[in-house]
């Protein structure tokens, strides 16, 4: 029998190491696991988006739904996570309905069903179901094919150059594309990423989860959250004096926390940055149709066009990764967990590998995928569902734009308050100036000063925004991040309220 | 500047040492990532079931539909993965019409298009959606409270005790939840986890993603694929004799490929094995509805009563977890990706840290989980869409059965090949005796010899299959996996004229 066991384990490549068997097990009692015995890396993995404040923030909801009115506030607010569809948020009706259908489509057979959705919804619905066979059934790892033309005739409207399908992966939300991307170039310690600082911790808690080191490179707030390619290079000089491997650079664009969008000319530096360092850039531009300033340049273009700009093939060998969602835009569907990432560059034994491990998660969700088809095939001039479709659409850029602006200006109110002007993303990264008995106070409870001040704007509003330390900032300087996706002028007033009453306390 | 980031980075818990900053970059060109570049865990994980095979008939597919009438064949059956709705089964149309429902609530409010749904959908959807608010929206990172009470209640039902809303953990599809679960247990190579052989290859692959060490144990075949509590002592204790620490026993019940269903007795004595081995218990039952001979007993409600048993508290400190999934069952809703994980018997500090892993994710899809509300509380007595649910589960059920026996029955018809009578799951896990001609032939060219069964197979008929091979299997046997899910009895009839045949070549 042992022979057989040895003989498995040596065909499936598994690597117990099977001896003798001689003495018998004693028994003993059962004790509870510690923490101790867990993998340190998913120990010591943070995650501020949902951590301290978010659970505060759990705790006091559940306070008020089953005691009210014991609170200072009558409802929590949370501003700590881009999750528009929590805070007010409408759906987009032609989405919506055409995943109605395919979740039900004898509804289509119905006459007088039927009559409750735009005939364009019914053709979508159509031509989807045709396409996915049943949302029930498992896809194609990569997702469906058809949709994944979709996304690159989307991709190749937007940057006027075409997009490969095959190269096209649709993922359970953008954050299983970072885990995918992060988990296969991460080697060991001595792997390290460029992460932007301020970044959206899903980096650093994904690079401590695959056992990997993140060299964090400053944003320059002075100028508007810019990335200065002489910073990019003295931190990657740095690291590989420390003796890290650069594998790539993740650079967010717009930015979370920052907003900063990024220029042509900014993102043409960093492209050829990551070609002389031997490094593949993963470009997180989920936010990519909230640019409320500037406009939108997407690294996949620029890379086209500079390829197309040194035609001796300079650049020809970039490994680009980008990543979207259908859970910014103007759709706001996080919990639908639609996402895609597109490959640019990479050579197909490193593709294969990235589709093998989809595949070990079957696929991703296939209403989400057609969310994501939704998203980027809209309703055109002439489709039934296009005028209400628009109005939609612009309704909620509007809103959102006008709700940036509003906080914008009641951060200018406040006193030793900095916040830049907004230009794109769900949120607000402003600097805080604390007073020193502030600073004090916290560093007696060890605590974080910019955590001190979050946990008591969350105990005396219920507002939970996220401490600044939780993605990065310049050592003895402190922000918040706060979405600015909270309805009513009533989400400033608190803010400003708090504030004032803040600074008197620690005067 | 470098101080504010070595700061930053201590304040963060990052881990890049950055150093002084002397020379500067010099230009080099872009070299594509090769394999050797990427992490060995990731290039080194297999998983049989959508691999060499699977990727064999995807191309086939496309060949039929850019080439009708080139292959022997004229569709691909894809008999390699559980995946019900692929293959002819319909939704049941209770969950649908919910589901529908949470994604265009509008339709509630017209008249004309409510009457296409059952009155006690429409309630349901309605309970559901103010459990919810939208499912557009990032949920609690657990899953929906509500949702997670209606769990609780199907598992107090099913076992007789009550069950924790705050340890179950829905999640997209059990997959993520077998991630969730070896990823925090799996501390380096030494770790080990117990796994069944035949196993699910889930469970190896995402092993060697964890960088930790599978532990074979062997099923029985000759009693039908039973598990046996000596084999399991005399693998744990080579394991800890090799310097093994284990930390966990993997039981897939019913099994997954071999469709074995434990007696209340197997259970009692693996969770006592797991109680004095001091290792966690993951219970794999998502195929726990799909029981065709002989009864489910739930790992939860067998140590609830193993501990009923023992009042002095021998087995108080047993720590399981239990994974479900809306995959399987009677909805086979697989693209929908639901799912859900209870944890009994861990720690606070334990509990805390699976669910922060979780947060990173953000969320399970909310579909998902609204899918799952519905599978775990179906319409009773009495609701108007009781008949309708009941007649197409009862269906679904006894066309399950009917398919696994008509399959089984035809195995016994072929020569050399021995199948274990169907107790449960959607899979038969026939052992082929391969003539040594086929053996030979398969050597010489470096192939398994159960893959070169399954490749002729998939090249003559299009049915696919996997290698016994892909799930592990005693040296020197062959076996293959097959779903029982593809309808009418043509597909049993090609299984054995090709087993003929290929008999007939290598004989």
């Amino acid at each position: 029998m042992l022979r057989f066991v040895t003989k498995a384990v040596q065909n499936r490549g598994l690597n117990a190491v099977l001896k003798t068997r001689s003495f018998s097990l004693t028994a003993r009692a059962r004790l509870p696991l510690v923490l101790d015995e867990l993998n340190p890396a998913v120990v010591n993995a943070e995650y501020a988006v949902r951590g301290r404040l978010a659970l505060r923030a759990e705790e006091l909801n559940d306070t008020l739904q089953n005691s009210p009115g014991t609170l200072p506030f009558s409802e929590v607010v949370n501003a700590n996570i881009g999750n528009p569809q929590q805070l007010d948020q409408k759906p987009i009706t032609f989405m919506r309905q055409v995943l109605s259908l395919l979740q039900y489509p004898q509804l289509m057979e119905n006459p007088e069903a039927a009559k409750a959705f735009k005939p364009d919804a019914i053709a979508r619905a159509q031509t989807l179901l045709k396409a996915i066979g049943s949302v029930g059934a498992y896809s194609h790892s990569k997702g469906v094919p058809y949709i994944r033309e979709s996304v690159a005739k989307f991709i190749e409207q937007r940057d006027g150059f075409p997009a490969d399908p095959n190269s096209i992966y649709l993922t359970t939300g953008a954050s299983t594309a970072v885990s995918y991307l992060l988990s296969t170039f991460a080697q060991d310690k001595s792997s390290g990423f460029l992460i932007p600082i301020p970044q959206y911790p899903l980096y650093s808690a994904t690079l401590t989860l695959v056992n990997s080191t993140a060299v964090p490179y400053f944003l320059d707030e002075s100028a508007a959250w810019s990335t200065k390619v002489q910073e990019l290079e003295t931190t990657i000089q740095d690291a590989l004096e420390a003796g890290i491997t650069l594998k790539s650079i993740v650079v967010i664009n717009p930015g979370n926390p920052t907003g900063a969008c990024l220029s042509e000319s900014e993102i043409e530096e960093i492209l050829k940055l990551a070609a002389r360092s031997n490094i593949v850039v993963i470009a997180d531009e989920v936010y990519q149709a909230n640019v409320f300033k500037g406009k939108f340049f997407s690294f996949k273009g620029v890379l086209r066009k500079l390829q197309a700009k040194y035609p001796s093939g300079e650049y020809d060998h970039v490994e680009l990764a980008s990543l979207h969602s259908t859970s910014k835009g103007m759709s706001g569907e996080c919990g639908q967990r639609g996402g895609y990432m597109e490959l640019v560059g990479f050579s197909p034994e490193v593709e294969d590998t990235i589709y093998k491990l989809a595949s070990i998660s079957l696929c991703p969700v296939v209403t989400g995928q057609a969310l994501m088809e939704c998203m980027v095939n809209p309703p055109k001039k002439g489709d039934a569902s296009y005028e209400q479709y628009t109005a939609e659409y612009n309704g909620i850029y509007e809103t959102l734009k006008s709700r940036a602006y509003n906080l914008y200006e009641a951060f200018q109110e406040m006193e030793g308050v900095e916040c830049q002007e907004p230009q794109g993303a769900m949120y607000l990264f402003p600097k805080i100036h604390l007073p020193q008995r502030a600073i004090d106070e916290a560093t007696k409870h060890g605590e974080k000063p910019d955590e001190l001040y979050c946990m008591e704007l969350l105990e005396n509003t219920g507002i939970c925004v996220i401490p600044g330390s939780g993605f990065g900032q310049e050592h003895g300087t402190f922000h918040f991040r706060t979405t600015f996706l909270a309805p009513g002028e009533d989400y400033a007033k608190r803010l400003v309220k708090f504030h004032k009453e803040f600074m008197q306390k620690y005067k």
